[in-house]
């Protein structure tokens, strides 16, 4: 039987450290603020959209909400950043993607400002993330999976970390932060020949595969310890993980469930980021 | 023994593609152009620079140098920079580094317009590398490694690609680049546990660790490609690269000797990028 690494207590140790932090901003009359930026009504955005200003609005953080319908220009959105990006009581932006077709993805994101780019989904926080540099933030899921580690007491320094899946969202900025903390990191995908064996291998295995259940008993060891970043639907439409968690889960040391893993924490990430974010802006104002 | 991947033929192969390209461009009144901008007078940038600018002028690409003394201001350097970003018959720019202390790495580096960034030295070219995007330039030594694989049939598809070293130089870049193109990439260091057993799994590879001749016959198979981007010298001043060449060359299928290997080919590769800047502005005065 696997140790369960808990999404909702590595998200309550995170909200505890936040409400510190607003506190202490609050003193100096800062209330930190998330501005959430949403063309259209997609299902999953608004999911998103409504857990997280909820949670927002527990830990302290001003939400404040930008809604256009699908049809917006370019030159319209664009507008907003920009003033999204002067405006001083604003610290943070969340831009639900893909947009429609007629908008840029490219232009789009490269016109929010670095330090407001809480999901890190700007040139600047891929350099930042890539080059180990403080610019911008890596993006909140890939930072989540991180967080897990390090609040169960995992360091990756030394380990073999093997990571399944190559996006900018998880796959590669997870490579580039065990990178840094001084794992062994291998990046396997769609294209690797012998995955199971190479998985098997892995101290941590950190799966962004995105297909449901894909991770069965063949990729992993009993000392092992898995992150699920997965989020699919079964056919009968139930929500699980790119793990096999009934089947795996008996087998290794430690695993994140689905849901209640990496998910819960997403969301605890980006509010601690907002927070870095405003005391960031508050540092610069200060000097 | 092994196949000797000699650096020269890959050279010659890409100079001769690039004089092809060269010619297309004076044909529409577009001489490639590339300033070298040097601080002071280190004996290894005077080097590379006489030899880069040989190649260059072989090539027909103009050089303009930009060579300050050791306590130029970090304003006056920007000016320089800023107006080699405006100068429309200049195509690429190459920067010695490291810079002397009173000039901030970060801010200098950042000020050169990616479309010139020939050495892959900004934040948006390490983005570009990160995301696989189509932004600014890759270091050229990285992209000396893919070349010389590419040159002699060796695709990464599939592959296991190990890179020892994780510069932002070499291993980060080469690791990104064959990511791209369907390598299964393995990333070692200096804190990697078991490194011999790891290289040894590789099909192909590729050591930038930065230390004369730490590669030898526990890292490799017999089937093994190896890129050497090391650059030593030994204890009697002798060049050599990251690999024990002489224990390990008998013991493999291919490798690349040091001198002889991948720093002959980082010349050419800047030559090639020096000219895909100037057709990219080429096309970007035609639109």
């Amino acid at each position: 039987m696997a140790k369960i690494f808990k999404g909702k207590e590595v998200s309550d140790a995170l909200t505890e450290k936040l409400l510190d932090e607003v506190n202490v901003l609050k003193g100096i009359n800062i209330k930190p603020a998330l501005a959430i930026i949403r063309v259209g009504s997609n299902v999953e955005d608004l999911s998103y959209e409504e857990s997280a200003t909820k949670r927002c609005e527990k830990a302290g953080i001003h939400v404040e909400k930008f809604i256009f319908p699908e049809d917006i220009s370019q030159a319209s959105l664009l507008d907003i950043i920009y003033s999204i990006n002067n405006d001083d009581s604003i610290h943070g932006a969340l831009l639900f993607r893909p947009l429609p077709e007629q908008l840029n993805d490219h232009i789009i994101r490269s016109a929010l400002a670095p330090h407001k780019d809480v999901d890190g989904i700007t040139d600047i926080s891929m350099a930042g993330v890539y080059a180990s540099s403080d610019m911008g933030f890596p993006p909140c899921t890939a930072r989540a999976c991180m967080e897990i580690l390090d609040f169960y007491g995992i360091d990756v320094y030394g380990k073999n970390v093997v990571i399944i899946g190559r996006s900018l969202v998880v796959g590669k900025p997870v490579a580039m932060m065990a990178l840094k903390n001084n794992g062994t990191v291998t990046i396997c995908h769609t294209k690797t020949i012998n995955i199971e064996k190479i998985a098997a291998g892995a101290d941590i295995l950190i799966v962004a595969a995105g297909a449901a259940k894909v991770v069965g008993p063949a990729y992993i060891n009993e000392n092992q310890i898995i992150i699920d970043a997965g989020i699919n639907f079964t056919p009968e439409g139930i929500l699980c993980g790119d793990v096999d968690f009934e089947k795996v889960e008996p087998l290794v040391k430690a695993i994140t469930p689905v849901p209640g893993g990496v998910g819960t924490v997403t969301t605890g990430v980006l509010l601690l980021q907002i927070v870095e974010a405003a005391k960031k802006a508050a540092v610069k104002l200060e000097i």
